[in-house]
């Protein structure tokens, strides 16, 4: 059975990450609140997508209802006036494997690009508590010349940009969006 | 009691509409599965909020839940790279009521303005089949001049753009973008 991650996060919180801190979407969403608080950014996490099959219309209360497939990537939002939109993942293992990521939030990804936004995956390697930035084109390029399972970490390494926890903002990835964004006007 | 416009318009569906037509909602999304498909913007309605409290987790569905008030507007996405907002609603009266809109919302709308987006209003005046564009901008000045509970049709009709009904895109709202873009070019 797959919950959206969120969920299923919140459920195994306890047993997969006690007092060690908190998850990649908790990161995100206080880094989000700093940009927005300072007029920096307007980035928002998109509700999860659910199925409604029965509501109490008496309480407003829902009864039944199911995890949706989610159309495209968690995060969207402006920075600079352009369009921003990315996945965050988590992996326990030291490689980024391709099952976490559906095929269509890879395609809605290129689409962004190809429109002129900045479209990206943050993923966090939790037990080496390191966070990458793996811009659309490298997610796109490695798809094209591998056949593997999984992006390795060296990947990231090479390819992407890593990501520092701070105090605040705790993840402060619009400085990686400048570089990508003076590196397109070098183009 | 207040559902999610998209719950309630479901559930009232055979009432409030018959055969008429479709929901303003139903017409935004055809438009945006037309501009998706033909490479032209990428824009998404954002899944309704759902505050999850009983999840089954045997057979993965969730059993109690309630409607959350959104944070943001109910559209966004991307055209010609830039960050599009905006709110989508109907009014069965012949004026646009405050009521309608959460405050936080068009403080949004606001900030994605202050951002460098483009941030509007789709309102439809079900009765006169008539639906318009008000930029944030004209939203902001009607509520800084005014202490009104409601935005008059005519306010709408003297500094809203007019949408009209097509067979395919539907309701081309990118055309009156471009003419907000063009604008802004000549400020």
């Amino acid at each position: 059975m797959n919950y959206p991650s969120g969920i299923k996060k919140s459920y195994n919180k306890v047993i997969s990450y006690g007092n060690r801190g908190m998850t990649l979407e908790e990161d995100i969403n206080v880094t989000n609140e700093y940009y927005l608080t300072h007029n920096i950014a307007s980035i928002y996490k998109k509700p999860t997508p659910i199925g409604i099959v029965k509501v109490d219309y008496k309480s407003g209360t829902i009864k039944e209802a199911y995890f949706k497939t989610p159309s495209t990537t968690d995060y969207n939002g402006i920075y600079k006036g352009k369009y921003i939109d990315f996945e965050a993942k988590e992996t326990m293992v030291n490689s980024f494997p391709l099952a976490n990521i559906h095929e269509h939030q890879i395609k809605h990804l290129d689409t962004i690009s190809k429109m002129g936004g900045i479209g990206f995956l943050i993923v966090r390697f939790v037990k080496l508590e390191e966070t990458y930035i793996l811009t659309n084109d490298k997610l796109q390029s490695f798809l094209k010349n591998n056949t593997r399972k999984s992006i390795p970490l060296e990947y990231f390494k090479k390819e992407g940009f890593k990501l520092e926890l701070k105090f605040n903002p705790r993840l402060n990835y619009i400085n990686i969006i400048d570089r990508i964004l003076e590196g397109e006007l070098h183009e």
